[in-house]
């Protein structure tokens, strides 16, 4: 017997499509939709963030990111602005329409982060806190469960069913590479995980070629790959300056490569006769 | 540039010994004391937790150890017995004198957990859990931090800089196995990590080969691998009928398996004329 | 400095074309050529094979596959036919006009094979098998390298630097999953290690995705992820009746699957402009 | 039902001694005796390795290593002084009357060995060269097999199955560390395999803590756990000038170094009441 069950495909064949509210109708997430989230790896000023945002949203994305509290291997790392960066994110939200999506790491920060972001992201590194888990399990607000670095799948649908068990069931998957002996890539994206997924689970399930990858050159293959395998979507950093980001710089698309990948998933999502918003 | 400090052996190059309290004296951890924590995987109900306590005193253990806050992958599974277990735990301690040793998964707990618990540890899935690592370190109490599933050696010291930063140095590392391709053992002891740290870092490492292992007829083998590469411990889970244990089981020594296992290390610890308590 | 030289792109900055001669003219693979190789694991009778070949032949297949000598993890499996297998091999290739692919797993097996096969396969396990990949440098013979399963990227483009210092040029690289924790397919496929392999060497890479999975309903998603990600082709298992196959029959494809991934790796190399043949 | 027969403890409940010839009477391996392999990781010249076996010998040495044929990951890299350094080597074992090793790379190298090689060893890269193994199991002549990198503890044994089903039962296994995500370290140790063959298996097994570790600060404690976990032995690198080695000199000990080892790993071995010759 399989330990999950409200994750599963047999508990609910079709497939579950996440919906966003916009100002321009609801963002679906899911089922065949396609949706590119991006954004900076941190918020880091007012000034570029809204930029950044009204570039983005021109450019096609669906879903702006930006973190306010990064998760550092180093206590003494830029670990982001906190609140006051998420004035900054409501203020790019409201700008461009667009919804946000950030990263929470302490369950004492779901007041402050709940009215303004519309997806919560659990990282890596927190996809076994159980505290938060099912904190987020008690909320009605998507959350996108990112894999742990040297998590199994079943591991990972687990992490999930904490959150669907507390009543919340607006979980989205995504890949981020997982933890091997190879040291040229920052971590190697599981890319048979997507189909995996999407036969174990009715859930949506994204790829962050930026994470996994950690050079942006490999960005857009592993993007386009993502895709192909059947993700319901990618998320990527962009950034207007990559070399002077004060966080992931070496993995960060310009604009101007992002518009390129922008153009080639969609005609790979096209092909497949896929929903483009 | 190492990216650690605090913890380094260039910042303090004597061994770090922690002292515990105990109606006997303090207890020293590190610095060639050899430790040995033991007890039931999860406090189960008091009347095994009390006999198992009387038991572990009387054959020479140091520590005892019993989970109250279990981190389960599944939600489905027995989370531990919570405050209701802490009650026997502070029993426990106050009938054989032993300091306790129990698993914090969630800042809340602190102020419960803060009076009985001499050791708070933090777990492998919580490693990176900065939340919780930054207010530990605010503490003035010893914190057992084991090594994430997939942590390099430089992130698992990272992780004990946050605590230190915060201005808490009473840190012990506990190897407990990483994730490897081996699926015959539930983790693999990574032995090299025990001389490792000892060079890089002046605070004392334990093993754990209980959660390492998953087999009880390795533990024992590998207890006594670990004091012979220069661990300052270890920390083995003990229960009076492991195939009825409600986590844990097969990794379990029966308290008769335990007093020979005792015996091994002791003899291995006086053969390099290390401090037994 | 990197270790590798003849392999590089730096030695090379063109990509390699590898020119296999057929009745039909030459078939040329890297440089944007869609390269489909497919067949069986191994040949396992005369009429099997030779009916598999003609419908793979039809299908559009431009290299037909088939195990001769097997290399099994127990002595006591299915080795393979042998030179009794090549016989059956010389006449599939004799009807068809497809170029054939084997592996070689002894170099007193290259007088046997050398007039028959048109390439020849070094399988994962004897990635790092010197003496083989030597003899192999002295041959005028293309040679397909699988990655180890625990090979780094460099270790593998010095693999090919043995051939490649021995005078034969001719090596096509094969990704066919690495080994990692995940426990729910056979491997895991580097998908990064496309863009990697084509950003540091002039030589073609393919991938495997039937040996990466192990599961044929993975098959197509990762062959489709393969190309988007500019795979140089693909190399996948199709067997007339995949649960009586003598091995791997998990993640053989039937010709009716065939035939559809066929059509939509086509069409997602139509959609890239590339060169099929 | 498990895949491997000859090779287990089901098949021969009573540990297998190997048992090799020499002026001073037979070497037994296996079954509590403690065998301490030591030397050169290759063979460099007549003067350093005479002197060696003469040095290693007087410190108590049972066998002396030395490379001939190396596996080099680089074509470029020195590759051993081959049929020329086996003279060296035959002189050596004259002198000191110790037996030798070396490793085997080539079926085509067998009848050359034979003669002087005391015990052929396989390397990890080639532990799955099946071609390799059966031609070994037709020999009556020890064989000491190292674990592939990335082998499963199934695979390692399922590979000596392969040299016993040939006839030859004299098979000692060498865990030398297993490739994980660790980059501090060269390889990481499975202790664990040492009590976990010990279980499955009536064969001797080895460990190899210099190759594992990479690092000569860490030979000593990992080689004394290795022996409190129950290895049947050690194999070290021994170097007069270790920054001078053509070959892994990061990991050689020096003589002096050695005789220190040595005498900890008696110690060990006499406080458990085990052989030593």
């Amino acid at each position: 017997m399989q330990a999950y069950k409200l994750v599963s495909r047999q508990y609910c064949s079709q497939d579950t499509i996440i919906k966003i509210p916009t100002p321009g109708g609801p963002l679906c997430i899911g089922a065949g939709y396609l949706t590119i989230i991006a954004g900076p790896c941190a918020v880091e000023s007012r000034d570029t963030f809204l930029e950044m945002a009204g570039l983005l949203k021109s450019m096609g994305a669906n879903v702006l990111r930006g973190g306010l509290f990064k998760p550092r291997t180093s206590p003494y790392s830029f670990k982001g602005l906190g609140s006051q960066g998420l004035k900054i994110m409501a203020e790019a939200r409201e700008l461009t329409g667009m919804p946000v999506i950030t990263e929470i790491m302490d369950v004492r920060d779901i007041d402050l982060l709940y009215e303004t972001v519309d997806i919560l992201q659990v990282g890596s590194r927190n996809m076994q806190n159980y505290t938060l888990l099912e904190e987020l399990g008690r909320l009605d607000k998507p959350v996108l469960l990112k894999r742990g670095l040297s998590a199994t799948i079943e591991e990972w649908l687990l992490a999930a069913e904490y959150i669907l068990n507390g009543g919340n069931n607006k979980v989205i998957f995504c890949e981020r590479g997982i933890r091997t002996f190879e040291p040229w890539t920052r971590n190697t994206v599981d890319i048979g995980a997507i189909p995996l997924i999407k036969q174990l689970s009715h859930l949506p399930v994204l790829v962050d070629p930026s994470h996994a990858t950690g050079r942006w050159k490999m960005v857009s293959p592993v993007a386009k790959a993502a895709v192909a395998a059947g993700a319901d979507g990618i998320m990527v950093e962009v950034h207007q300056s990559p070399e002077q980001a004060l966080s992931d710089g070496k993995q960060s698309l310009t604009p101007e490569n992002f518009q390129i990948l922008y153009k080639q998933v969609i005609a790979l999502a096209e092909l497949e006769h896929r929903e483009i918003l």
